[in-house]
């Protein structure tokens, strides 16, 4: 490399490199509607619909442990990140392709695995695997999956379209996926102190599914189309809510208001976190992968959603001015920030 | 893994593997025209027009080293190898999405570096970038990009589409790239042996551009449809020669016959192969990466091709019985056997 000047990439973070690495392109087609900058993109194919595009990239030891995530269940839940974001959008994903890069110390059988799960995301989703690439790798396994999706044109859903006192809402609950993992992380270190331990995962099976195996929100998608609530602005929770809250408010130019008591957490989620001596609160806001909808609907549409035992309206939005806060049980507002997975800090 | 039998996965190697891997999935949307086993995924958008879905995955230690390639060609080709394949669908890219997984050891500058070939080639070639992903990796470069394009239905060209006694046409020279490699390798022994020494590839241009940053064949696709000519079946030359007929053999259900003193070789590619102790022929076979357009057209159309300097009739097919050999100048019939990248086998 012939560079000089050398900036460490955890210096930028994630989201600093995007738009160090985005800013300079241009757009030279007509039928692209959205680039960069929201959960999926969005190209115009006929005069109803649009189509949308996001891809993910998932690395061995940086997003997922071979020791205790089963090929399997890695293999559903990469496509399931992915069919996420489409459902973000409001759209419905059709296909996928699948690249995988693999080392020679994965037999064939371990990659059958993966594909079980692959093949099993794609008949609960209803999406066709039509393409991918398969290379080696020099180390580990690296999963990069595109999903395609369609959306009726009237109703995609922006990252960038909630107003001023729109409510904020979220799908499920929260923290789950994270605290799964400290439970997960737990058992691996007992077992490369005593392999002989088995592993103490009674009780748990809601957090480590969440984190294992979790589902994309298809259902929610239906929910509010039968409700008749078409959200203002939307986002998948995958980075963490804290995350996602600062995306929605930058990208529809405004700030928000969330109240710590109404995050939704599991009972399991709550207790475990406890156990480990982690703030429930602060699972929920930064944990991530949740794979929840995280989305802004008018005022005029609470009492649609109000009794859903699938949403929670946990906020509003304001002005920018008025900051990006928590809201805590003694009124105290407490600024968010993103301290979403930045991967660069634990890369080698 | 719970896996009890190991098959190696060199024993069954990339094609093997895909074979293995996608047979069990079915499709579930009548807008999938055609998935895995193709240039691209075929899926219908309107009335007119297919979309076309490509993806790669390119590894650092397998597909690159950058020790020779400079970044900013690498990000360069990681694109344009992509485009190839929607040209062989006789397809126009529109959209790429760009993922990189990439460790720490890499400043913010390389990465910019990257970017720059990635940007050069969509302002070449007229692509938007409109997505990706981020991540960090524990090892090397993980590059992967997904092209996105546009064909009309009635154009649209697959593998599968070769006739009996259609003639089979290369576009440009072949085995440069491969070549080109074998000099910037010996350059790179040359330099871990001495530092200080100067690389020598004093005319070698041709070649190591081939290697370092081929183009993809889009004037091809504009000759063709000025010289109206529609090919019956068409690949790109990635893999190598030998291996993309195979593909057209198996997916058209024939066979073919190839002539060894009609491959085309760049005088530059010829020369270095010998001096390389390579037989020239086998370079073009087999050396890959030169991403021509290989196609089939009707006999009918060979008045229209034979005075184009960018396309050479090198063979014809046959009845699937007749096989697929090369014929040598001395007119012995050599089968055709697949030795393209089988990077299983180098894999760690």
């Amino acid at each position: 490399m012939s560079t000089e000047k050398r900036t460490p990439l955890d210096a930028i973070g994630e989201f600093g490199l995007i738009d160090r690495i985005t800013g300079s392109f241009t757009h030279h087609n007509g039928t692209t509607v959205k680039g960069v900058g929201d959960d999926a993109a969005v190209i115009r194919i006929n005069e109803e619909e649009h189509m949308l595009i996001s891809t993910d990239m998932l690395v061995e030891g940086i997003h997922f442990n071979l020791m205790y995530a089963p090929l399997k269940h890695l293999g559903y839940k990469s496509v399931v990140v992915n069919l996420s974001d489409i459902y973000a959008m409001n759209g419905k994903p059709e296909q996928i392709t699948v690249s995988i890069g693999v080392s020679s110390r994965f037999p064939a059988e371990a990659i059958d695995e993966l594909y079980e799960g692959i093949k099993k995301a794609c008949d609960v989703y209803g999406v066709d695997l039509v393409g991918g690439d398969t290379t080696s790798s020099l180390s580990g396994l690296v999963i990069s999956i595109t999903a395609i999706g369609r959306v009726n044109q009237k109703d995609v859903v922006y990252r960038s379209g909630a107003k001023e006192n729109d409510l904020l809402v979220v799908t499920g609950d929260l923290g789950g996926a994270f605290v799964g993992l400290q439970v997960l992380e737990r058992e691996k270190e007992v077992y490369k102190a005593n392999p002989s331990a088995q592993p103490d995962l009674e009780g748990y099976d809601y957090i480590l599914e969440r984190q294992l195996k979790p589902e994309a929100r298809r259902d929610v998608i239906g929910f509010l189309d039968e409700l008749g609530v078409r959200p203002t602005s939307m986002i998948d929770v995958s980075d963490g809510l804290a995350s996602e809250i600062l995306h929605l408010c930058r990208a529809s130019k405004l700030g928000c208001h969330v109240y710590d008591e109404k995050l939704p957490i599991d009972p399991t989620t709550y207790s475990t976190a406890r156990d480990f001596d982690l703030d429930p609160s602060t699972c929920a806001l930064n944990g991530g992968e949740d794979y929840e909808l995280l989305f802004t609907i008018s005022q005029s549409d609470f009492d649609k959603v109000k009794g859903s035992p699938h949403m929670t309206v946990i906020g509003h939005m304001v002005e920018e001015n008025a900051g990006i806060y928590v809201i805590d049980r003694g009124g105290a507002l407490i600024p968010i920030q993103a301290q979403g997975w930045n991967h660069f800090d634990r890369s080698e």
